[in-house]
């Protein structure tokens, strides 16, 4: 049944692209305005959006280049994943009162095509989850683990970045599909506590000294799979101590996304060829195959406590560009989102 | 049947390695020796070579480091991939007369477990062109080619060092395999000239310009398929004109084979991510169960002349060094060989 409710709202809060960020983003280059909420066509639901997701991709996306997806346009509102309940429908498969996860985030109201929405079962977890352990975070984990660095059971396993959303699945994932042994660095020790708590095997903290050397000493017989968030010099340190065949999933490279200069690393590329080393760049957007036996899985594995999973939660729309900076900048544990009420 | 022949050689001359090269070897890195030829052993066969190989990857077991294979011994005879005739046997798989390729060049005569032979059918082509075409530079050629990079029909494929060994049957293959397009550069104007003769779609003389300029006037449509011979800013350019999806076989480095300095590209390995490219280092050795496909397609294409191939015959094995030396510096058109005699 479509239904609609009254008294829906005229306007709502948004934040919008401001400006183009060079190098690091500030404060400045977004602006919250205030916006009219549009009608509702055929088909379409309006979602009060209840968190919404802050995620290091977004940082390419402010930039002004060809991609593989389309740059953010200025002083339009911002997009990004989000999840709300539908407070008025004009579609039959979505009902006022459902909560769905959509891609219209960074606003407190999205009207929004039905079928691009998802619902989000709240029997399962809260309703942010389904932005991370639940969501495409989790996805990425699973996908970049098992498909695209082709996990095997028994493997060593490295994730950068790992205290950060998708890598602290990255490794829980690893550990309950059978990893021999997995690694984790992060940025603070604080951090590496929480990683060893999770059940990572080691963790360091990529301040302690060169990547290379601190990934050597966590892993004397080498790793088998590098699940890369950060690029740079972890991408590097990770060639260097590969075992020959070694899968690397290249997943994001953090290090650089505000840096104006290219650059220099890995410099040991080469030896990939001795090794026999392969290295594949994904985006989760191809692994939707993948989505059903990932939801599942996941499911069991957070209900079983098996896997856990660390939210940072920042409180109101208007903190979201700061969120969105802080993030990148590494203060998050696990997923950073913002309540957006 | 085994056979021995009488008036065997009692000495033979061999090259070998003097010195570890630091930077671009030398021919003071090398010796010429006259060595005894040991007797056969059961199961053994004596080879009077008549034709050695030089190979890019030999540069790399002369340094004394880690590797995918033991480093050459100082002082010892160098070894690589050789074709000689059978001039004693104690082996009833071998008879003398045969002819065979086998794994210890950079010497006149060989005394080899017939087991680590294989016949060269001298009805399909010139023994030398089982150290080429037909031989482990054909087989590299075609498993980077067909496996590591996993052509497709219709693809566009760029090779670097095209008019090497390896890169001049790259580029026919993908022709003769349904290739759209096929680019290939190279360091003199002559062999760009011998690329179009071949077949290929376009080619470019990298001192003309930068790579990626001349890459992207060649194939404006992006490429599929990148197989690298040469590292360095080669392999930069390759992954800035890649489509998304596409796939890169890292075979060589030649560019940085003698450097003594770690190089600082590709600095543009994080677009890797955005364009889900694949890349992945491979080792012909790993490919030995394609040798009978191979095989097989091989002699077809040469005996319709689908695939040609070039040779740069030196004479003499004390010319040996300077070969290599030469190989290195780009000196060949097509196979560089040695012929011993």
């Amino acid at each position: 049944m479509s239904t609609t409710t009254t008294s829906l709202p005229a306007t709502g809060r948004e934040i919008q692209l401001a400006a183009r960020p060079v190098g690091w983003p500030t404060d400045a280059d977004f602006r919250l305005a205030e916006a009219p909420v549009p009608g509702l066509a055929e088909g379409q639901v309006l979602v009060r959006n209840l968190f919404i997701s802050v995620d290091p991709y977004m940082r390419g996306r402010m930039n002004d280049v060809e991609s593989y997806s389309a740059p953010f346009a200025l002083d339009a509102p911002m997009e990004g994943g989000a999840v709300g309940e539908v407070i008025a429908s004009r579609s039959a498969d979505r009902a006022v009162g459902d909560v769905v996860v959509h891609f219209l985030g960074w606003r407190e109201y999205a009207v929004v095509d039905a079928a691009a929405t998802s619902i989000a079962d709240t029997s399962l977890a809260p309703a942010s989850a389904f932005l991370g352990a639940l969501g495409m975070t989790g996805l990425t984990a699973y996908a970049g683990l098992t498909e695209v660095a082709a996990f095997q059971p028994g493997d060593t396993v490295f994730v950068s970045g790992a205290a950060g959303a998708v890598g602290s699945l990255v490794g829980q994932i690893a550990k309950a599909s059978g990893a021999k042994r997995v690694i984790g660095s992060a940025g603070s020790d604080a951090k590496v506590a929480r990683l060893l708590e999770l059940g990572f095997d080691a963790a360091f903290n990529y301040h302690d000294g060169p990547v290379k050397d601190q990934l050597r000493q966590a892993a004397p017989e080498g790793i088998d799979v590098y699940f890369d968030n950060v690029g740079g010099d972890h991408l590097e340190a990770a060639i260097a101590v590969m075992k020959p065949g070694g899968r690397i999933a290249l997943c994001g490279a953090i290090a650089q996304y505000n840096s104006t200069e290219a650059p220099a690393a890995p410099r040991n590329l080469a030896t990939a060829i001795g090794k026999q080393l392969t290295l594949r760049g994904f985006l989760v957007g191809s692994y939707r195959h993948l989505a059903g036996e990932f939801a599942q899985k996941m499911a069991g594995w957070l209900s079983s406590g098996t896997v856990r999973f660390d939210e940072t939660v920042v409180e109101g729309l208007e903190n979201a560009p700061q969120a969105f900076i802080d993030m990148l900048k590494g203060a998050n544990t696990g997923k950073m989102v913002v309540r957006v009420g």
